[in-house]
């Protein structure tokens, strides 16, 4: 049995780089707009969802909290267009990406404020949504189209991968 | 002067379908996905962005609340795309749309709840974010891109136009 511990760093635009991007408003400048009733915090992040005749897909997922540490047991990718989560409800979660399901040494599980979203670029290995605390609403902006956009990698059977919201 | 008190009807898929679509999971039965963890509630709003060279642009606006009842002096449109308004807070809004700015007969005031969002379609006259009671964040999806996209009409100064949040 291979017993892996991942314990958390935090998110930041600068190390999620390699896997797409963090959409948050702390290192955007407002416009002001509206007459002044409103700040504009303008095109957070890009949106992939048009090849091979896709288009953009808005959607709402309800999350429900997993039992603490998380035990991962499979990875996914979205080979035709980029997926952004972004919380509704400023309750901390977890992100954990890797450039090889199978290479657990490539694994990086970092820690999302409430008030941060991601958006994995196209083909970027990821876990599915990883909440720890209650159902938390997140509003997904992904492709909806022809073809195959999903891709799976069940873990090895002789692996225990735990996912910890602090350092273990 | 010309005085209009506008009162809003609950805002309703049905009511608000020739100004574009009401975003809720209230009449959407959700998918389960990511091994039971998810409920994923699908595909809540067309995205039309891809005119003339266009391209999707998610923000983050911040609305801040006006005085109540709120004085309507300017209607806008987007003449190259839809524009989605996604509340993040569960606050309740208000959502003013109109068929000819200088009609006043065609204005109708929509009362929103805080789970509701709207999605005006391409070319539909609306008001800018109405919020009454705090700060409140709302996800944008609208158009970004080459071409002017902002259409303003300011309302005549005879006119004293008031949005009320109840019956007046």
């Amino acid at each position: 049995m291979t017993e892996i511990r991942l314990s958390p760093a935090p998110l930041t635009a600068q190390a999620f780089k390699p896997y797409g991007g963090v959409i948050e408003t702390a290192a955007c400048a407002p416009r002001s707009i509206n007459q002044g009733y409103a700040q504009r915090f303008n095109d957070l992040c890009g949106v992939d969802a048009a090849r091979e005749g896709g288009a953009v897909n808005v959607s709402l997922f309800t999350a429900n909290p997993r039992p603490h540490p998380i035990a991962i047991q499979l990875m996914e990718r979205h080979p035709l267009g980029s997926q952004a989560f972004i919380p509704m409800q400023e309750r901390p979660w977890l992100v954990l990406v890797c450039d090889d399901p199978l290479d657990v040494s490539t694994y990086h599980l970092f820690s999302a404020t409430g008030r941060q979203g991601v958006n994995y670029a196209c083909n970027v290995w990821h876990h599915p949504l990883l909440v720890f605390d209650a159902d938390s609403h997140f509003l997904i902006i992904d492709r909806k189209g022809p073809g195959e956009n999903l891709e799976e990698v069940w873990l090895p059977e002789a692996w225990r991968v735990e996912a910890f919201a602090n350092q273990p």
